[in-house]
């Protein structure tokens, strides 16, 4: 069965948990990703994840999503957030809808994290909750792609 | 037993389902509060909601919460979102800590509406999943609550 | 007969002709008010007025109107039309035309004036005429609900 | 009898009731000015028209005003709103009154189209009315020079 | 006798003296209040406070004191200072002098907090000194009312 | 045969190849404005050209071209691209499709030239091509108005 | 003998001595152009003076004066300063020097006022000093074209 | 023979008529290819394009043109347009001139899309005629290279 | 004994007194700085007092206050707020809590004096109260050196 | 007789004619002194001159001025004119009427240099004729000195 | 033995000494990587070096260091400097601390150059020593690795 | 043998060393110059330090330095650097070669601190090594001066 949502973590997010667990939690990224799979699966829904620190393979994933038929898409664009219009012009060219999602309150950091080159696009924004965040998000998404569910 | 956590709604929100319900949805503000309250009860935790029209009553409204020893608030801020220090000093007076809600995604709409005098205090902020960025913030409010639940 | 038009007068206009009548003329709000339900009687249409120095009044009034099936709002929001995104959203919320109206020539006054959250939605906007301005707006709002008188 | 009022059109709005008519209404210009003549003449009033769309002539054409005698000017300056200091300093340079007429709500449109080097230095500003705003303009204006009327 | 001096008391400052007492002092309003009184009976002034959460209640008040006769307004406007135009054309209506009171340096705040809507029309603005700040205000209303003394 | 393209060189164009032609090219404004027939005419098609420093004369034109029948407008704006809403609103006024030609690369000089009032609305714009733009800009005008050709 | 010196005056200089003398001097700018005239003729040096409301006019006089071989220009480009790049492209174009003057001291003005598009392309620019500006340039436009007198 | 000419294309444009051809046309990115390449022999000039989603190895590709003796590059930057310095350095670094083409109409875009990190740098810019563009660039290129020609 | 606290006047505060007495009253710089002696002196507190023009001349001071042991500074750095920030310096170098005080509310008049360089860090602002912000200030300060005073 | 007119030169003025004198001119600042003696005791006035690189120092120089009775004020602040309000607040403080005058045309140098502390309050500003600019200043100021002569 | 230092090039570093050497230098990257690792070996200090053109790379080496035991970066971020989020958040997620280089005067070039997301968080930043740069940021590191040395 | 290179310290700079040692380090002023005048003898070079809370000392000092024939300046303007054109002017004056030097990162103080106005001239800056900048900066000099060294 193919897979029907993905979940994109941006740069530097292969070091969740591997330091500062006391700021950033505990969990590693496999163990979000794993989480996320169980969840999805409780609903009868593939899921794949991905992470790149660079730019240019987060959009060619993007791409091969739209090839592979995925109807949701999760990213935490990270750093990318604030500088990547070619993230955006992917999401937009591919046009699957999307959720944004960030593990810490950006709006409580520097000031050039407040501008989101995605917002404006995604379908919902959630911010602060951790990896709470993926699992609400993923909980939207699976409610759109099964309504009658 | 006292309550718990807080629901506070903005102005304007009285209106929700009342028009155009194909955009805002189809529920009105009750229904979204008797949602909640079912939730929280679930996790026998009560919760109470409020609204109003005028920020006056909001600020009073969150000075009563620590009276009443509400431990989380939930605020959908609305227009105060953008143009109450009140509110802000309030939330931060009290010292509550509290979700932002928004049910569009603000970032999609006006310029003036991509600045929160609120997020930056907040523990976290949803927008753009309609009354479900409601639920989500309380399943997260009531986790910190409860935690070993 | 239920009103058809309602005046609302913002913040301070209450002071009208009490002060400095040789500025802001010798017309009292209540003259005012007279004046235009005779121009409005004139055309066979109710005219309701309300001024009140409380935003969320303002807004709870706007939301009434539409409950009382008014056709035709006339707004002078005086320093609320700096500073007040929750009566733009009442007004939008109720969905009926208005017309925003300033005594004075704003323009010609401090910068921060110059910036109203309700002319962008506004049918058009009439400042500098003192009362006259009221007047030719119910000139025209009876126009658009009588357009065959 | 030499005229006591002139209405100034600028640029392109020659055009007027030639294309669009469900925008900008069915009348001509011509029609229009027809209109303000009779309504002036009905307070018996000279009243004058003048249309260009060379920034120069409109300057000149203010000059002109003082020597004959113009009382009150009304003018729509079009794209000369945004750009012109010219017409500024000619309308200052005559210290003759005038009132700012635009058709369509300015500030519902671009950006660049919410300055004006005029309205600081108008009796009054009126927009959106289409062309009722000049009736209600040129109401004000006899109502000015015959006070007693 | 009627009152002559009139104290007034933003958004949120009731809280005053209930938590944080090492930050904000162990004074509370009522403390302050009942200072203040006595500082102005030595001088045989009458002096009456009023605090509030709300804008429009504040607008009331300072149009009631013009009818009372007060000659001399302190106030701290709190969260208002920053946001309203309603409380200024207040203050400009009456034709009251005031004094602009923080407790707080705002200075070393949010930058948002270096704005405030009255002092340019304030006699004086005084911040960081704490409950000291209202004393010296009323030193020097009491100073300007009574010349002589 | 009316004419179908009309080409429009804004001010100080006409001082073209006549000085500094190292940096301009030896080409007069003659010379491109009959190159530009001749290529017209290769596709049977008739073409007009316009100079002058005068605003309102471009603005007369461009009405004109309404009238005439003008399919397609070629224009370098020169300095007005950075000050004029006329010729905007002229542009818009006439709704005759047109495209922005710069001889030199606006980009490349001072801020101020990095601003159009045309481009947004233009249906594509080139710059620092010399007198090739002209031709580029009318062998894409030529192909939309004969695109079976 | 050809003239060698051009004075342009911009846009209701021509008001000039007309009204408000006891602010802009009772000199009309025909007895400043002749004031001028005798100045340069006492150098042996031929001078020409141009007004004009129309920046279109302007631009093509300047063209003109290369074409005459006018050495230097003196301008005062009124309100033109701040809008025309046009006669900024012109005096560029006919690489003539010139001299930038005002009669009244444009920094102490409208804010709009502060920006030149002329002056940094200027040999000089002088303001404030009323019809003795002229002369003051004069004089060191002659000195520059007979640096041995 | 080694290819004179490089064509780039930045991220995204591999979707190139996969979706939406109404709106980018129906020429894949292969199509556009072929015809350029076409177009260079013709000229009897060898061309070459390259395609990637890669900041790094559109940076890594320009280096390369310099070991190959590429004479003129012509790029469609897309969204490194707007976001990478590093493309433009390594355009500097290679010192081959280049033209910067895009297929819509950026400054009827986003307003993030009206600043280009090479504007600046290039021969020329071009946009909003989609596939022509790239047509009209490469014709320009070979002028230059084949000036006799 | 040596003195507690030191008393600095910025440029031009010499002047104090000796013109328009009836705007910045009739007190010289020696008559305040007699009176703030005899305030200390009542507290038993020795106070200094300083005055220059020169900026390096009040930094040097500074240095020497720490030497000298003072305790609490009032500064009223008059123009060098807005422009020091060699002074600010001097003040975080030495570590002496300071209070900013002007004699006029610098909130009323032009906009570069709404900055302060020096206000974040002080203990409290008092501005526009005449020589009584400076009694205010002397008072605060012997409040904290004295607190069981 | 006690002397009439100032003229102060700002920082670095003293290396003048030291060094590149193609650039500045081979006029020494003594020799520029002279010459304005010279021009001044022609109309029988007595003048003087100050140099220093030290703001303290001309703020010093400018208050003995009044002292001295003197009458006109010429300046050149050199850096000053950009970063000292001090010496602005000292010739506000004389009221002694002044004129700046700068050597080169601060239009055409760094973005700093085009705001001046001074301007708007000088009588006249003069740049870009280099030692000229002295003479005419001291011309005009002659003329207002003695306005009979 | 593992290593301690790494020196990080970024994008088109790779070029040095391949052209332009009397602006850049005659040394290539490689030689001054072999000189840095020569300095390091005196002080019995292992370094390594990298460059890449490719921001993901540049992220996936620093995420290396920290595996590797790096206790210093020595980086020249080139382009990313002012566009990179991403580098930004690797440095920080591995908390080496770092030193930033830039070989050029960078306050000296374009505006955009004048931002860096990096010197926030550098222990210094070094820039216009050419590749002297680069040997004096070691000789730091050095000396903080090996502070008894 | 006259000196060679001139080191200059910026206001407060005297302060250094003694007081919080544990951040700015436990080297005095002296300290540092005298290890400076070590490291330069080596070299067999003369070097002479010079600190002022005094601009205008500065400024002497540099026009001295010209005078002396010094070949290079090292400077730490202190809070001079974001406030005095006239150390720029000076520095420019002299056209002697000058690297600028900070002890502490300037990037990560307030963001008045993150302009210079001598960056630009400058060969070179160096921020955040403390003492040990200045010998980066003095080494740098001393091969500039002695390149065969």
């Amino acid at each position: 069965m193919s897979s029907t949502i993905l979940v994109i973590h941006g740069p530097n997010l292969n070091l969740l948990g591997k330091r500062e667990p006391e700021v950033y939690g505990y969990l590693s990224l496999d163990d979000i990703n794993q989480q996320l799979k169980t969840q999805a699966q409780a609903s009868n829904i593939s899921l794949e994840t991905f992470q790149s620190n660079w730019e240019g393979a987060i959009v060619d994933r993007i791409h091969q999503a739209q090839i592979d038929g995925i109807q949701f898409i999760l990213i935490n664009p990270a750093a990318l957030t604030h500088t990547s219009v070619a993230v955006r012009d992917a999401l937009l060219g591919v046009a699957i809808p999307f959720i944004e999602v960030h593990l810490s309150n950006v709006h409580a950091r520097e000031a050039f994290r407040h501008h989101s080159y995605l917002s404006d696009k995604a379908v919902g924004v959630i911010c602060g909750f951790g990896a709470k965040g993926y699992h609400f998000a993923l909980d939207y998404a699976i409610q759109k792609i099964q309504p009658s569910t």
